[in-house]
């Protein structure tokens, strides 16, 4: 039987790939004005709903609770200088949500900063003698 | 009264200091065969246990069991090339430990990359468009 895939902590985790035993690892976030602004889980979850048009199908695919998601989004849109993600009710499909112009930028840099940072380690664990 | 001071887990996060708002954070840590190898915390141990010459004292001085600490060494021993500290019973005082050259090397190591990555943080959010 296939393991159930679930979004688990080690997928928030950045890594250097191995050399020998070792592998760096790190995090990294943004903190706002009510604690995390913006880390990888929640860059992703905005990613799926630029990718999926939903809330609700962005929460299905990282396996999260729709509550859940709808309360990341909040949480981001609350500590934006302007909401990062919009939702509109009903019609066909019975609405969806998208990422604002704004939403798109501070998105495009995190990736930004998210792979650089996976460079660094990278870096550094090549010039590290072990 | 003053607030007992306590290592917290804040301690292990690294920061770029704010801009607004916000701030970038992040943690780094070396991955061995067994887990964590080297990490902040396990880093500043052996800082410690290089500035007194013995675990207990090092113990203390971050707030932490006696065994948590002699665990925290056995881990990072055992997954080290060599020993990165050895400990030496009875005598004056009771016996002590310290650094080998060995931890020495890979101490210094861990803590340059530990300020590039603060440096990192630094930089990134300078440029990063809120």
């Amino acid at each position: 039987m296939r393991k159930k895939q679930r979004v688990s902590r080690a997928f928030y985790i950045i890594k250097s790939g191995k050399k020998g035993d070792y592998e760096f690892r790190g995090k990294f976030w943004i903190e706002g004005k009510d604690g995390t602004f913006l880390g990888v889980g929640r860059a992703t979850l905005l990613q799926k709903i630029k990718e999926y048009g939903s809330i609700s199908k962005a929460a299905k695919a990282m396996n999260m609770s729709y509550k859940r998601a709808w309360e990341l989004v909040e949480s981001i849109n609350k500590q934006a200088k302007e909401p990062l993600v919009i939702t509109h009710i009903g019609g066909k499909g019975g609405g969806g949500a998208k990422l604002t112009p704004e939403g798109e930028r501070i998105l495009k840099q995190f990736w930004e900063v998210y792979h650089k940072f996976e460079e660094f380690l990278k870096e550094e664990i090549k010039h590290f003698k072990f």
